[in-house]
């Protein structure tokens, strides 16, 4: 039989980081994706992650990712363990071309929410994609599939340090929960997700993905106090109406890349007025084009440009208030070795702090940093 | 010298969970040992265990068991990683047959509190047995005996796929804090236990496994508002009084199966007019029968029926609300592959709602399943 | 390429404890680094430490460190796992004389402060140091620098069980958050910290180590209700004044060891009527002596005596209490094997409760006892 080290294998990265506010509304400044940014912060760790993975037999593979730099609720000290996933992927078949992934995992949702923070140029999501699903995960199944041959393709994307999303199947279709990872549900139905995507790979060895994705369900927001007052909730027990549709599209980055999604659909959102919490609709997207440069003598580099655009309501914050961004990013990516990664990001924001009432617009330049090493 | 990874060994198993309320008092349905079970909830990661382990020296064991399905207490996000035991064994001779176990470890009373929930056929324990001791676990030192032919029996059951408990001595006696796993000690005493346990093995091989236990010592409950009214606690500051004696046997499934414990007691409960903590008489148990069905093309079933009966307080829960436990099951597990188990259960509860305040009675059928994967 | 196991290693060691008030004030001890001392402790896992590390490449280094005896500020259940250490040693040359250490680390400030707890053998470390960053640790970047011939020394020292503190240069200078491990940044600015230490080894072979460091930033106490009031806090919105410098002198046991250190310095304290938070004076140390005596059929012994003195304000509980301490502690570590320790301390407390107002002080004679198992 096979020794536990050869089933079970770990790895991992963590994400160091330091920000400065340049110009702007300096005191509004509040980024819910990074506490480092904002007027009191200074280095952060913002992901410490361990794997614990593996091929446990020919047909059940492990993966566990807590994140040592998660705070619960509450607590005014951080950096606990907590699950980012938790699943077993259950193949069928010996190729492994059809499984069912159960427990806690990303929803097939969007290409940048499925490509890891690892691998991702920016340093966190955009807002329009990202806010469907708190944390891109939640509790449920997941069923995938995808052909040897598609399998392959997902793989020469990773393998080549081209950034792409690993292998979520061409097709997959889920249940879960919907109230987000590490959350209890909160009513008695479940969210249902679907996904197509399409890595088409061109004779000169271009590969060009794009693909479409929908979710459904019911979402039941929290509440609280906001400028003394705590708004009330225009909906059915069960909660909000919570539906989105969208599209992706990646050139992978040989040498030059380009990456675009854009989403339209409904859901909780507080009012004007910040007294009721109604339905209403939301759209929103982003384009990223990088610039992919070998052969250096130290490491590769991987200039960027991003733009985001996002009006909707941020269903997972508390009262689900009205978020709108148009943001602009400059950034670099140097991985001096496999292991070693510095980032820097002239950041252009213009946004909703959606993490305090009276939720104020903001407009502020950032400069930012990030040093990651993976193991 | 040995490499770390053969000294250090990692498994781990986790269960996932969907439960359904089929019939009776729907709104009313709050069980304690599993949130899936009731009207809000779907999808649940019930345990996500990794064991760190190994023979650090001839003398020294290691066992440490974080769960990543955990929750701080006033938080609202879950999954963090808990401990539920963190121990050496010390043994004091080569055999292995006398060894002290510190740190914090299952406290040696009952058999299905020491059964792993790993190999449990019924997804939770039994009321009656498992209301000694929060999470079956505490801090403090126990001490082990059992000679080399009974270690190897107790090997034997669990080799053999018999639904053992593994080895917890066949003499045991221990002092721990008694307040509960993770939970800081309430007073300056200690609690004792001890425990016998023979497993004899028939000339056909059949083994039949019999014993007897008890415990002592004093518990402080913790109280709250219930109704707009805090009871108050008719027990010196030390604690209420806290014994109880129990007895088990166990039939192992070669291929027909029976598993029986009851115990009786003195502790801390709350009383009819909810307005007072007073110290009271418990008594209770369960039995089980099973069939192992092998030789199957695709695994392993073990078809099941459990009752289960309880009057006494649970101490553990805020007021020590009075439990009456009258349930029946009927389930099956299959045993997909070694790594793979699905379980499903037709839980018929007749229960009292322990968690909140007034402490209603409820009765409601409740489809139970679990997958649950071995790494 | 090297197997993941060759790359990354698991280690750790468990402190398990039991403590008895033996004379004094009973009631009124309370003893901020060891929650098992005092009325209502009997026995507590203190640390349960699991350290992933490994030398990824040439140039990096990692090194992880959960504890999993750890309690989110207001959850009443504990034992989740909380990092101590996250870091990663990028090191410029092949030798690795230079490096910087990025992440949660230890600050290099004080001896007592970097030899790990593992080796320590005072159970707890001694104010006077200690209170210049909470748990030693902080969020930032360490330059180290070491000549060869040092690092060896320093790796000499640790193969002999010496009680070294293992290489955190022979210089030092860090950038940090300066608010504490595990809590967020509290102003814009940084704190700095230097350190020069010289290990000299005499012809006879044993080795004398002394050394100066200091450290500079502005600090931001938390303040809540003593007494039913608020104090308040005179200082500017950035924080007070945190700045300390020190000295330490360590000669190794060869047999007979001896270890002392003294740091002075300015930062916040309440003052006398408890009313308000002031910048203040702070001054104290320690001196520890030892007798290693080796050879016996069981394992090594290390009796010792520690006599430390503080007067200060303890700046990272709340209100940044006056702390005064005057402890006497006669002390055996009996190191049984390698992997097990025993160690028990008559400990002559005199010092104040800084946990509670009003922060009286008391006096009493305190038995401890500890088994420590290394992995």
């Amino acid at each position: 039989e096979k020794k536990w080290y050869d089933r079970i294998g770990i790895r991992g990265y963590t994400q160091f980081r330091y920000s400065s506010t340049v110009s702007g509304d300096k005191d509004a400044v509040s980024y819910w994706p990074d506490k480092s940014v904002g007027e009191d912060g200074s280095f952060l760790i913002r992901r410490a992650r361990l794997v614990i993975f593996g091929d446990i037999n020919d047909h059940l593979s492990l993966y566990i990712q807590p994140d040592f730099a998660s705070t619960p609720s509450g607590s005014s000290t951080g950096h606990f363990a907590q699950l980012r996933d938790a699943y077993a992927d259950i193949h069928f078949d010996k190729n492994k071309e059809f499984r069912v992934r159960v427990g806690q995992s990303k929803i097939p949702y969007s290409f940048e929410n499925l490509q890891s923070s690892q691998n991702r140029l920016a340093l966190d999501r955009n807002d329009a994609m990202n806010s469907c699903c708190r944390d891109e995960r939640d509790i449920g199944a997941f069923f995938y599939w995808a052909p040897t041959h598609i399998r392959d393709r997902f793989k020469e994307v990773m393998a080549k340090n081209l950034k792409g999303s690993g292998d979520y199947g061409m097709f997959a279709f889920g249940i879960y929960n919907g109230q987000g990872a590490n959350r209890l549900e909160g009513n008695n139905g479940v969210h249902m997700v679907t996904r197509f995507t399409y890595p088409h790979q061109f004779s000169n060895g271009q590969i060009l993905e794009a693909g479409i994705q929908a979710l459904r369900g019911r979402f039941v927001p929290s509440t609280g106090p906001a400028g003394g007052f705590t708004p009330v909730m225009d909906a059915p027990e069960k909660g909000f109406k919570d539906e989105r549709v969208g599209v992706h599209a990646v050139l992978y980055p040989q040498p030059f890349g380009l990456q675009a999604e854009w989403n339209w659909g409904r859901g909780p959102q507080l009012n004007d007025g910040q007294t009721m919490l109604t339905e209403s609709s939301l759209n929103g997207g982003y384009v990223l084009a990088t610039y992919k440069i070998d052969g250096l003598r130290w490491g590769t580099l991987f200039p960027f440009v991003k733009w985001q655009h996002f009006k909707g309501g941020q269903k997972f914050e508390r009262n689900a208030p009205r978020n709108h961004v148009n943001d602009l990013e400059f950034g670099l990516e140097w991985q001096v070795m496999k292991e070693i990664e510095l980032t820097a990001v002239y950041h252009m924001m213009n946004r909703t702090n959606v993490a305090s009432a009276p939720y104020e617009r903001y407009k502020a330049d950032v400069l930012r940093f990030q040093l990651q090493w993976n193991y």
